[in-house]
């Protein structure tokens, strides 16, 4: 058998591997753009091969196209969108910057899968073409941002939003069982008036919230679909009324209320709903710097830190040192985190450089979007499951910091006044001792009164007017 | 008369200029910090001086604050909102992170203009206290950032979105007056099939029309004010209902529905919804890039270049060449894009720096969000006013390109096959001859025909079914 | 046989695919760290087998390891060098922030195949011990930097370098192959005074030449290896010595000047010289951003642009028209450039967030450096071979634009003086006629002194004093 | 008096302030630029000074400036470098790209003192005229962009490299002051084994002396001068030789070495210097966050944090608390880096944006580049002033923390077996004992023994073969 079958453009004939599906552009793709070693990502493959499958059942309600031909194009692209042919999409991202060649390498396979099903041969071009038929009435114009957007809005749908809800409601978990616990608060790095670590935990607890509400309002502009759109965005020769049957087609499919882009020349031109989608993974990634932050500085220690909580231990922190459980997921989120903001810098330079009708960093921003979302959502989950759930307080500790604490002295201000009790704490700091201890020796309250007035239950609310 | 007056805080005497309403902590401050040329933003300290007006009157409402006091702050706060004591805020951004010594700027000013209402000698902290009245129940903490979002939210308000509107209304009025006018679309920079030029400007209008939805997007969770947060988010030192009736009064004062933050631990330790702000200036900034770029290749001759729109001359583009006119409000803006992109970094980073129970980036990512807003502001506002109002179209250089280009060979595929259209392309491309002399000298059509197929006006929609 | 054979790390048992060299530890991390699909760059896992086989030939020079288990590390390491094991390092990018287990995974992978050289069973740690023997003397902390500066050093100097002196020398050629080429300047993308073609592909050539330098002047910093500094820096558990004797072993091996790196806390806890690296990498991406966007405008047409130069077709640019030339490679490189600019916030991100004694970003860092240094390798070189080589210029197109153009209006200032030849490029702007025929209506000159005193070729230098 | 007087350029008439010394073309600008607060920095006016005071000198030098006239400007540019006009140069950043007004407004307000120095009237032209003799020979295009590597270059010499030095200087005798103290490591924010303070401290050291040599690093680049490459880089309108006569003036009026630019196309259609430039200051900002961020937390407390170090106090921390020092240096240096960090994505973006001959990101680079370095330099300055004079070790504390540390078992490893000091640290992390009190209870060593072998001092560093 040959390892090879003969294939053509109009640049001529070229070799293409007897084994794959695709055909002689994607062949060329190969040759012209070795570079790198990332390839277009699964998903985006997956939403390509959705606006296919989606194209050819409209083409074929509107009568454009052959029953038969766009039943095995529809079939042909409910395989592609199962993975099944994941290898046979091996193009560079650096390619051309409108996807045209991951366009054409969908068109390739599909046809010749198509062609298979229907009894025809790989390549042939026949009764399936590439272009007439998989490609009817599109452009790689339309049908890359078309993917963009899919391929998006589904990764946010089913990985990062449902992430981002168990780390909220696993947060949330942690700051309802840590209500009770009164400790030290932190301004400044420095010793505060205190707060309960429930309190503490509600604040991440926001911030997820505040994230998957963020995340969440991006979705109605990448559910604005740029099909129809063609070669500049004007829709030439494609027919009236198919954006929005296309639109409709694609969201039946998906069961996503996707819709046709209101303005499709913007939709070409522009990906300012990419950069707006990463404008909120950007600012969920800062939020999750913050908290995995956080985290690992209250469990610094075991001795020398802080360690008012306690981390699960997922791995040996040492082949040392018993006790040494290192932060490695709040690291894990941390890293990510550092990705998301840089991959963002990315996008907006890449959206910010379209010119005329097209953007031409099209792969560019739909790599580094995916990546952002699949390492958000990834990162989340991990550390959730193996962090934020196993997290327990060191009631003893944070008991002890918090009773050591200066910054008790402010409950004194309204029985004593504020000079006294700045007298207190002064001593109390220079004697490295207590400011009870303090109190006493300085005869300024007796030792009921101390216990009495310096509360710290009472010190972690707003009081009664 | 003596030049300094004598003050003192908790550190020790210092001078302070006998004409400055500022005191002994914004003094020092001046000395710690002898850094930059960067004061903090005067929309900033109209938003610190509305929370202390603000403060008072929500005080003197809960019976805490005697009359008379309370309604000499509220004068002097007022004053310090319309602008008149801005000379006495002369503190570096470059400070303390949450910027308390801007708070006690405020308090300072405010007191002394409040001693000098009731009659007191400047200095003096009688009969109204920096801290103990106008700092009453507060903590820079909390005042700091609330002064951030009202800041932001009032500068967006009355800045920003009022120049987004005027920019999409001129470019709407330019779409809808180009919109007969067909002209040559680019793709990959390189000649595509047409569009009328009023479809194009309809691509940037929707931009900008996008660019107000976005920036609209923010107002909810900036208008969350972190007041009665006080030190740590507990609300210590604070009134049950101080934090609500506090953000209602500012409401009323502003006449903007801002609320309590609905957790004041996220509001004082992250800044997120100010990342957020930011990311939609970045998006809208990312647009602005574009819109401008292409304005000005667009506008780009008067001879060697594209040259189908013409600006308005602004100023002399060239002391030797008539005839030039440089795209100058086009590089205002794109640097300003520029600006806000990098800005948009500072403060994602400041933003993913807070610890525990305090941001303590405050000073830095207000400043460059203010930055932004108002660069924006002033730069599309401009760039509508003294470049898009301007832009005329070259009805002739339109036409010429449209009708010198290969593209409109397209037009001919469905008549005599894809084949030989692409034979009548070639040979004009090679040739230097037009399309019609090329078709004509191939045999493949008469001139009629040609004349009837090949109508670019018929090339800007999808036909019909 | 069995799918899988059983081990252990101090966490208890777990099952490692029969089929891999590697063991407890990496199996561990596949199971903690299930994010993204990013693995360790290959180059990376080669320099740890680099850093694997040194220590153990200094710890054998040293006398602190035996011959044969020394020897059979060595041949081991060897061979995963040279690629043989590639898929036994399957571990994510997003793991530890100190890349522990990837270097565990080359202790087990490395000691399992010496126990396979030396006959022993794969898995027993007998007579090879992953730790005591594979990492003797060494720690995670010192190991995984020193393995980021081998790998970024042999990147940069095998793949980038000769990529950036190729994008030189042809950059250079072209330069000197158009020097007579006189053609239309552009400033602030309108018509200027003239220069050659070759002068400006000079201004090219020298921003590669000048990237050259920038990239060789990172490299004597990342020739810093902190091996030896053991767990925090202090080189406990290590010998004195072994430092330099180590980098003087990579130094032979590799035939690069490595060093010990000079402070070693510096060299764990920080990692400035890789986001020095990365900032010339970033610059990089400027000057190629200003290259490939330039040659893409000067190839814009072909009809409708400025259409000076021609690229070399390397792939349909569309189904429709011929004479389309897409500028794909400028497309990839400048896509390449917006990542690697974007990488360089992650880095920097990164680089900033080191705590105490160990930055934890590690991973993510060189990620993101490597995938930059050979994405710009990569992209150069086809950049240059498929585009630069291939491109020619349209000599008439450039007499024709540079002909017609009223900046050579300027050549007659000296002879009849600024205010007539002012009147003559505006009758031409105004009527649309060219400057002498504008000059001739106005009686201004002969056409005999037109021709001589408005020459193109004398106003690409300075004049004789 | 008049208020105003009238001027006209090519434009028409306008009203400039009679007390100024600027002209139309800067009174135009002031029109049509209403953007922003920011204005053209002091240190870039005083280098436009510098450029018309050396071109005025060379100019007359050969010959082609009236002796008189030529003084005349040399007198005014020198006032006008000693900030003596600072306020007539009022122009915002925020105008054309190229900075061609701010070149304008430096010959309009030289000649204009010119004028006056001669006796003439302001805004005659007459006898000094702002274009023929203040910008003979010259060209916005070459005199902006030499402005800014001289201003660059003088910012860095005079103000960041002292300021870096003088950091290194003190951090370099506080590691020494510190050589004695043994404390506890931490890496991955966890206990480790430990080091002295001042090999902690030499860490940060080592960081600023490679700023130093960073910084020192990029001064050649910059020390390039554009001058002589006029409007597209020709040289056009100049005279040979001009460039290097004018290289060789600036460098004797400023005593340091600049040259002019080998390249004078690339010197002004790309800023790749000052890209390469705001690297280093953005690897010196990354340094900066990691020792401001270690000292705020090894300062952390003072009694619920590490604690390691106090802090010199340099103002009130809270009007509660005695003892709470607040790092505000670190803040502001933080902040300050984050500034840094962020404009350095600005520059990068602008430089990337050049279009053939010129890169109209000029005024927004210089901008950034200058603010960046002025912060660091008085960040720097400042922080080590104020806060890394004053620190002192908590000597009582570190003993506490590195004796309590579970650490130093590590010590026992090769008397008494891993094993059974892993059952020691064990039992003494799990009953809260120190490591004595378990080894003994467990009877694994003696107490002499213990004491022998547990020597922390004898743990930090490699021991002798």
């Amino acid at each position: 058998m040959n390892l090879f079958r003969e294939e053509s453009d109009s640049f001529g004939k070229l070799e293409v591997p007897s084994n794959m599906y695709y055909g002689a552009q994607s062949a060329r793709s190969l040759i012209n753009f070795p570079i790198g070693i990332e390839t277009m990502p699964k998903s985006l493959v997956r939403a390509l091969a959705i606006v296919k499958q989606s194209c050819a059942q409209v083409n074929m309600d509107f009568g454009l196209l052959d029953a038969k031909i766009a039943e095995a194009i529809i079939e042909a692209a409910g395989e592609v969108m199962e993975g099944k042919f994941d290898e046979h999409f091996p193009l560079s991202v650096w390619q051309t910057g409108s996807g045209t060649q991951s366009n054409m390498n969908a068109n390739e396979v599909i046809s010749n899968r198509a062609i298979e099903i229907l009894g025809g041969v790989i390549g042939s071009k026949d009764p399936v073409h590439p272009n007439d038929h998989c490609n009817m009435g599109q452009s790689s114009n339309d049908v890359f941002p078309t993917a963009m957007h899919i391929a998006a809005v589904e990764e946010i749908i089913n990985k990062l939003l449902p992430a981002l809800k168990y780390m909220h409601e696993e947060l949330d978990k942690k700051s309802k069982s840590f209500e009770h616990l009164v400790k030290i608060g932190r301004t400044h790095t420095q010793d505060a008036t205190p707060l309960t670590l429930g309190q503490e935990f509600s604040g991440y607890s926001a911030q997820v919230a505040n994230s998957i509400r963020r995340v969440e309002a991006v979705l109605p502009a990448l559910m604005q679909l740029a099909q129809g759109g063609t070669a500049v965005g004007t829709g030439m020769n494609s027919i009236k009324g198919f954006d929005k049957a296309f639109a409709t087609q694609v969201a039946k499919t998906m069961d996503i209320a996707f819709v046709t882009a209101e303005n499709k020349f913007e939709a070409l031109a522009a990906h300012d709903a990419i950069v707006e989608a990463s404008g909120a993974l950007n600012t969920t990634a800062v939020s999750m710097m913050k908290i995995a932050n956080d985290i690992r500085f209250l469990a610094s220690g075991p001795r020398c830190g802080i360690g008012e909580i306690s981390l699960a231990e997922n791995e040996p922190g040492s082949s040392i040192m018993p006790g040494k459980v290192n932060p490695t997921q709040s690291e894990a989120l941390t890293m990510i985190s550092a990705q998301v903001m840089g991959n963002h810098t990315t996008i907006s330079i890449a959206g910010s450089n379209g010119h005329f009708e097209l953007n031409v960093f099209k792969p560019v921003m739909i790599y580094n979007l995916l990546q952002s979302i699949r390492l958000l959502s990834d990162g989340c989950q991990s550390f959730t499951k193996r962090c934020i759930v196993g997290i327990t307080a060191n009631e003893e500790r944070i008991a002890k910091l918090r009773d050591e604490s200066l910054m008790l002295v402010t409950a004194l201000n309204s029985h004593i006044g504020y000079d006294n009790a700045t007298k207190i704490a002064k001593k109390a700091h220079k004697d490295g001792s207590t400011l009870l201890e303090a109190a006493l020796a300085l005869e300024l309250v007796t030792e009921e009164q101390f216990k009495e007035w310096v509360v710290p239950e009472n010190m972690i609310s707003p009081r009664e007017l």
